[in-house]
């Protein structure tokens, strides 16, 4: 962009539109520390397997517009896939072991999919930084992995996870929750919180924390797990003991409605529920 | 690099050292069109499989530095495989379909290493342009493909083969054969010629280009064929007939001395030899 050469901080947030409040703390992070702020609105192809959610993936240019407004988005870029890949286009970013593991088991090639267009978007946007959240902490960790990796020169920020009141965590997928599901789906966030629990408690056995987890989440009916992991924050290699501060990432079913959720689990009692 | 912010044109010739007369025509493009030229050289470990020449790969740096100042190279670049590949590196750039063919078919993961390592240094050198030889025919067609894709800002300028007094494409795998293998060696662009020849006199069948090629290849003793093909030069996918300009590729192995040529073939008689 010619603005970064005219001096100007860009920031970028990319996002897959169906815009919630979630992407509105990105938005407002960038605002704050950006003299341009990007926003990019693409549902990628590339990103979902056949047979995954692609076609319904909700898609509301015209509320997202207006929330971009209300953030104070200098920039809207919305292109269509034809124009992200063009006839032709062959080149794939990937990751190795981290891009195979949780996420990448039940989503296999998903995370090939975000690390192209992620890098494609960067090299058109040319921001300083790129806002990501946390609820997709995979994604997080492999963007970092590419940038350090591939020398990109952008900064990445990352944003805590922004919550319902009940606790469940903002996702544009929640809208495909029946209204009972909606209902169970906090069981999530209180399986995370019963991890946390126990590591405040003292509990260092990893099996202990996810136990723990694993049975608020058997507490609420229609909850089926994929995963309940402790992980090391950085590689998202397993932990034998909580040594460390470390992440629980949760992935579960509600009606067909694949959710996942995460949280920090601190090594010590660190703070006082 | 800041040189780059204080608006020299900075111009890269990624290579992995070796030097040789190929490599000083690539300098020289360089040095006419920028301010500043960047060598970079690294023996890339991930563009060689297991069981392949890295070990062996000639290695001269103090020769390679003679030939960068002959050459007005304004910065070497010759990095460790620790420095590219610190712990953890877990990213890679891929092509599909034209990294799978002709070298790729050969060569199992060569490409991703080459992809991955050139998009690495061109985040590091930014570089303006980077100018590669046509002697590695298809990699030049990926890392184009790679720009494009990528939407990389680096412009990138094609070299034609230089060749040894007899015809031989330079390269840095010569200096492997023997003696006899290296008087044998011509043949390849013999077969080239013998192709162009069959096309100048108006042939279009793809079939006969090939076979005038591989009949000239035929006609030298130890010479073994891995291919001979006439492609399209930007998709490199085959050809029925010589309906448009395309190349023909040959790879062919000399005492187990793998080497690769390629060159123009032009539909319609384009000039007199």
């Amino acid at each position: 962009m010619a603005e970064r050469a005219r001096g100007r901080t860009i920031g970028f947030v990319p996002t897959m539109g169906a815009l919630h409040a979630g992407h509105a703390a990105l938005l407002d992070e960038a605002r704050r520390r950006a003299d341009l702020v990007v926003c990019s609105i693409f549902v990628n192809p590339k990103q979902f397997a056949p047979g995954e959610d692609l076609s319904r993936y909700p898609r509301r240019l015209e509320d997202d517009r207006a929330l971009c407004e209300a953030c104070g988005v200098d920039v809207l870029f919305a292109p269509g896939a034809d124009e992200v890949y063009p006839p032709g286009f062959d080149t794939q970013v990937r990751a190795g072991r981290l891009a195979s593991i949780l996420e990448g088991a039940s989503r296999p090639g998903h995370f090939d999919g975000v690390l192209t267009v992620v890098a494609l978007l960067f090299a058109v946007v040319q921001p300083h930084f790129a806002v990501f959240g946390e609820k997709d902490f995979q994604q997080l960790a492999l963007v970092k992995r590419m940038v350090r990796d591939l020398r990109l020169t952008v900064e990445i920020v990352p944003m805590p996870v922004i919550r319902d009141v009940d606790g469940l965590a903002l996702s544009s997928r929640n809208a495909y929750l029946s209204k009972d599901d909606r209902a169970r789906a906090p069981a999530l966030s209180r399986a995370l919180m019963a991890a946390q629990d126990e590591a405040q408690r003292g509990v260092t056995d990893i099996a202990r924390l996810t136990a723990a987890a694993r049975g608020m989440l058997a507490a609420t009916a229609g909850v089926v797990v994929d995963y309940v992991e402790v992980r090391d924050p950085r590689t998202l290699e397993p932990l034998a003991t909580l040594d460390r501060d470390a992440r629980v990432l949760i992935a579960a079913r509600l009606g067909g409605v694949r959710l996942i959720d995460n949280g920090p689990v601190f090594a010590g009692v660190r703070y006082p529920r």
